[in-house]
């Protein structure tokens, strides 16, 4: 048993720049590893208080129901459709990626009556095709969008779907997983009813938690429901009663993974959204010119629907994808995803996410990929490519 | 913002005796912090391996579908009965306690037809009185029993349900969560097919997973099902894509909770299973001893049904519960749980699982309860009663 023990003690720093989890910060590993306390003890009580606000500050919400939940962001979304939907709602869901994809196969299980307004990956919807689809039928009670997809790179605008939203009466659930904490998700100011994201993304607290929030509209939607959530584990009412100030036990919270979330968003806030988003971008144009100046092409053509905090970019012809990664993992010590379902094998997903968005992490990241495209008979100049980085990151 | 860290970091050691979570060894939170990987890193492929391998054998069992989900037992639970049960299915819940209540409320969420085997609070289920209402109406698909009532300190034996579930064609579903690690769950050699523990119990990881197995039956009458589970994120054909070899992605699995787990797995093995379930005893045994040398009434008469791992006493008459409690936390800096349901303010809960099953816990756990209920006008010896827990250990 011994040896097993050693290889996990003796595990190397891994930089993480795949679609996540992050880099997690020394001080949250440190948090995590604090003393345990009982799940109802008024230390932990205390602790969960403040998780809450500053979740609440993150999402830019006053949400009274705003909670992380205790599994990964899958479960978020999970949650928020199966509290927002009940059978036979008619249930749009906007699929522009794989992720959007999972949520339209979770709300048909659900029992909804779903409609599909699909577009090709690497493309935003148009709203007008969205509307063009609530129109016809029922009103929809559901209108369901991933922000920042991280199949494909593609940022969702959000308005102007909650606008549609609100004029068919519907719940607008929004799936922030790879966008909050890095790009701007504001909550109450766009109109969303149901938002969830994951720990491990811009937040850099390692994976595990699904921090969420549901509208005062949401609530009400909720309460009025004919029949109860099929999930006791994720109904939204239930959890809620735990995480207020009523403490109906409901399930033991992963006591060390809310210390190391506690810890990850004082350092969010300590930053400040603003100057958070705004490192994103200035890593994200680093990354895309030190790219550029490979030689490579970015997958997501428009720059304006390009994530901040996950770059596609297309494998080169005759490269091999998985030896690229592979390489890149095992000599250089770097993490980078490949590409899912129909992109499998045909881009690399760069994330520059929290802890991870740092000019030097894209810069060792530029230097290792230049080396390995060069042993590939790729023919490139590091050197300039590592001067556009500094460049891009010098502007604005 | 650097205050309410500082309370994060500054937390004292507490000793956990309450129905979980229990102590968690240095080892495990040093494990816990390991440097981070992906969740499709090589290297961490390798610990989840290990991670299965390990608690196949902590369930004593084959099952190729043996693995740690991604929430807490709660979770665990959904997962069983969410596979498990189809919409009209009928299902059979023993009752006898508030986590029996649990299950029969998930599976008439989840579309099961119930019926509810009832028993007093702090009894066990006659197999004969299931029996009776199995012969009734329709063939139960689904037989749920819990096996260590957390809520009332009560073992119910396995074997002969797990006869009466075979008889039937039905799907045994046993929460183990209480008990796994602590008192015997041989799941293989008891005919169980569905099977969920929690991290944060006998184990002794932090809360956050919930250990699982699925026989090969029940994973056939899974494929066999009509409709889809509910739940996308607790289908466990989804899961045991990506925890086998196929690796099929499905979430991000908690990275460093599984780190935690897989450390506090070896420290099961390194002691061995029939040491570890005999220390539980050896200290139960003691435990009970000390609380009746006090004066202590244990809520469970026979001691036959008594759990090792988690002992329910009553609060005697004019002891303010809840004020014995904080003192016992904040005075003593020990935990020990209050009753649940309708034995909220009647008894005490207290916890000697995993790392808490200790006989120093037991001593100084018994010297703080004698001291303070001496304070309460209660007159007893608690000299005597530590030698009565020493006496006790010594026995077998």
């Amino acid at each position: 048993m011994s040896s097993t023990r050693t290889s996990l003690e003796g595990l190397p720093e891994t930089l993480l720049m795949g679609p996540g989890p992050s880099m997690v910060h020394p001080s949250t590993l440190r948090a995590m590893a604090a003393p345990s306390l009982g799940h109802l003890d008024p230390r932990f009580l205390a602790i969960m208080d403040e998780t809450v606000g500053m979740l609440r500050r993150v999402f830019a919400t006053t949400n009274p129901i705003t909670l992380p939940l205790s599994g990964t962001g899958t479960a978020g979304m999970e949650a928020a459709l199966a509290n927002a939907i009940e059978p036979e709602d008619r249930v749009i869901v906007v699929v522009n990626g794989y992720f959007g994809d999972r949520m339209a196969e979770m709300a048909r299980r659900l029992g909804g009556e779903v409609d599909v307004v699909e577009v090709p990956w690497g493309k935003a919807v148009d709203p007008e095709q969205v509307e063009e689809v609530a129109r016809r039928g029922r009103a929809p009670r559901v209108l369901a969008m991933v922000h920042a997809e991280t199949s494909t790179g593609v940022l969702q605008p959000i308005e102007p779907l909650a606008a549609l939203a609100r004029q068919y009466d519907a719940l607008l659930v929004v799936d922030a997983v790879t966008s909050l904490g890095g790009v701007p998700v504001e909550v109450d100011r766009a109109g969303v009813d149901l938002c969830y994201s994951g720990s491990q993304k811009c937040l850099s607290a390692p994976p595990g938690l699904a921090p969420f929030t549901a509208s005062p509209r949401a609530m009400r939607r909720l309460e009025a429901r004919k029949r109860d959530v099929f999930s006791w584990y994720l109904d939204l009412r239930l959890v809620a009663a735990y995480w207020g100030q009523q403490r109906v036990y409901h399930h033991t919270a992963p006591v060390h993974m809310v210390y190391a979330l506690h810890r990850a968003l004082e350092r969010v806030l300590e930053e400040g959204l603003e100057a958070r988003w705004q490192r994103h971008r200035r890593v994200a144009r680093a990354l895309w010119a030190g790219l550029e100046a490979l030689g490579l092409q970015l997958a997501v053509t428009d720059p304006a629907l390009r994530i901040a905090s996950l770059t596609t970019v297309r494998v080169p012809e005759g490269v091999d994808d998985a030896g690229v990664r592979r390489t890149l993992l095992e000599e250089f010590g770097i993490e980078i995803g490949g590409g899912l379902g129909p992109w499998k094998g045909q881009v690399w997903r760069i994330g520059t996410m929290g802890e991870s968005a740092a000019l030097r992490h894209v810069s060792r990241l530029v230097a290792a990929l230049g080396e390995l495209l060069r042993r590939q008979g790729w023919r490139n100049d590091v050197t300039g490519a590592l001067a556009a980085v500094t460049e891009a990151a010098r502007r604005e």
